[in-house]
């Protein structure tokens, strides 16, 4: 049989558990040319939260009903397609499931590149590391001696984009939520500073980090934190606009950065991405990426949960702030995960 | 005698006559190299709040007991520089006086070109005109056919911008504050709609007058204009983030747009600029510019109060919507102006 969990509810306020729904469905049989996959890890990501909405309007709607989405990695188990024989290893939009049928005429399996783990193939080389990758490289173009701020810097996208800011010359800080997570940024992975915002004085804090103002901001928070950042930019500066996880789970009303204003006075841009727009280009930014976590200069990490029923519970957790790199859940049917 | 306003206060909420102080002082005597201009017309500007506030700092401080900063446009009327005689027509900084002593050292004299009038010269050819001119073409960047909407678009800015942007093949949408002045966009100034924000449903007006989406947003406004705009903005849209006037004279605590986030789901940018980081490349705007305005296809008006007197109530009127085109002051210690 194949557990899936279903979208039960869009999400109000905070999500909750009882948003999904969690069925028994047999495993379909793959038809000429498909492919069956069995998955073993799950990525949780914070745009789930605007994907259950159906606010994100880049993206196929979600229905109450349909599998939850959700990128993940596995095993191609049956197969009828000569061009993944049983065995091998594959991402893909597999959604909430431990069973995904890719249809002879569907797109999107990715090969999971040769020396990669499927952990690491979710993570750092996946949507994450991705929206690092071209976030950092399309907007925020660093150059030598810029200095560069991220928000949920200690999460999969932001400790990946302060790592290359790093090696692209900058002097990066992080903001993040823990103490524990701050001494990560700085001792693991090289971050010059770090800033923990549940800290009473943390606007204080960043702004002693940044004496001379901020070159590149990587918003992944949204609310306070931007608008802080947005103070304290300086000339020319990019603003990063990737996401915003103090927005996706507000029940009040939301308002924008007040700050947006300085824009002006700082000749500064602020830029939104989607890193789905730029799939074709994946292969490229994996390849240049693969040397840099083959010798240890990029490094990655992860918080794994176990289980396919620890879905809802972990994309909370995410919520709260609780993993360190990616967050996935080890969903496979069989007992052990690759 | 020279009649100066200086600033004698820094504005809370509404700018008030009572922030500025009239002065008589003795006209200064030009020394070897300087000149002296009689100064005939001040324009206003909306950034003026910015500059009483000492808010703005891409521009020298204004101390209080300072003469208020203006530009304005005047005649030579004594002169120890064989580059400027006697009659030579100008415009630059003077301030609110009627008579600007320019010292040799001095830069930032700028001869007002042949056949332009001294009106023109601070209105269509002036800063504002420039703003509008270094906006579009630098950060809008106009393809054609694109969605082009302006906020305080009778403004001096918004509507060179507007006819700007529909020289340039955009559909050209005004957002204003009276039925007389979209008549005035659409009639005389060809816009191809023009909203009313004092009416009920603008918004509702404004997306059907839009029903595509906007790709170019020309901010002049901020508050819930520019929130209403980011709303409706579509994917690779610019904002251009020229001012806010309804920002200026607010007693209130300012949010900001919560609509910003849509800048990630539309893969869009809002950036913003001061337009004296390109006086350099005035007159190339300028020239480029001058066959438009002769030709009759780019028009310009100016809203002309008369007496140095009326300086601080002409600069109130502006922030309450009263003028079209350009706000002028006719401030000639002479009877009459050229």
């Amino acid at each position: 049989m194949n557990k899936q969990f279903l979208l039960a509810a869009r999400p109000e306020g905070m999500v909750r558990e009882s948003d999904f729904m969690l069925v028994e469905t047999p495993i379909q049989t793959p038809e000429a040319g498909d492919i069956l996959v069995e998955v073993q890890y799950m990525g949780l990501e914070p745009a789930m939260r605007g994907w259950m909405e159906n606010r994100a309007d880049y993206i196929a709607p979600l229905a109450l009903g349909d599998v939850m989405r959700g990128f993940g990695a596995g095993r191609v188990s049956l197969s009828n397609n000569a061009d993944y024989p049983v065995g091998s290893l594959v991402t893909g939009s597999f959604g909430w499931q431990q069973y995904y049928l890719h249809k002879a005429d569907a797109t999107a399996l990715q090969r999971v590149p040769e020396g990669v783990s499927l952990r690491a193939a979710i993570g750092i080389f996946g949507i994450t590391g991705m929206t690092a990758w071209f976030g950092l490289e399309r907007i925020g173009k660093p150059t030598d001696g810029d200095i560069f701020v991220v928000s949920s810097a200690a999460g999969a996208t932001g400790s990946v984009a302060g790592q290359l800011a790093k090696i692209r010359g900058c002097r990066v800080v992080g903001i993040t939520s823990s103490a524990t997570k701050c001494e990560w940024l700085t001792d693991t992975l090289g971050f010059d500073a770090a800033v923990n915002y549940r800290d009473p004085d943390w606007q204080q804090q960043l702004a002693h980090a940044c004496p001379d103002g901020i070159d590149i901001y990587f918003d992944n928070a949204g609310g306070e934190i931007l608008n802080t950042a947005l103070g304290l930019i300086r000339n020319a500066a990019r603003v990063v606009l990737c996401g915003g996880i103090s927005r996706y789970n507000a029940s009040s009303p939301l308002s924008g950065p007040a700050n947006y204003f300085n824009l002006i006075f700082r000749r500064a841009s602020m830029q939104g991405f989607i890193v789905l727009d730029h799939t074709t280009e994946f292969s490229a930014a994996i390849e240049a990426m693969q040397p840099l976590v083959a010798s240890g200069k990029l490094q990655h990490a992860d918080t794994l949960n176990q289980g396919f029923e620890a879905l809802p519970s972990a994309l909370i957790a995410l919520f709260q702030g609780a993993n360190q790199g990616k967050q996935l859940v080890a969903v496979s049917a069989q007992r052990q995960s690759l």
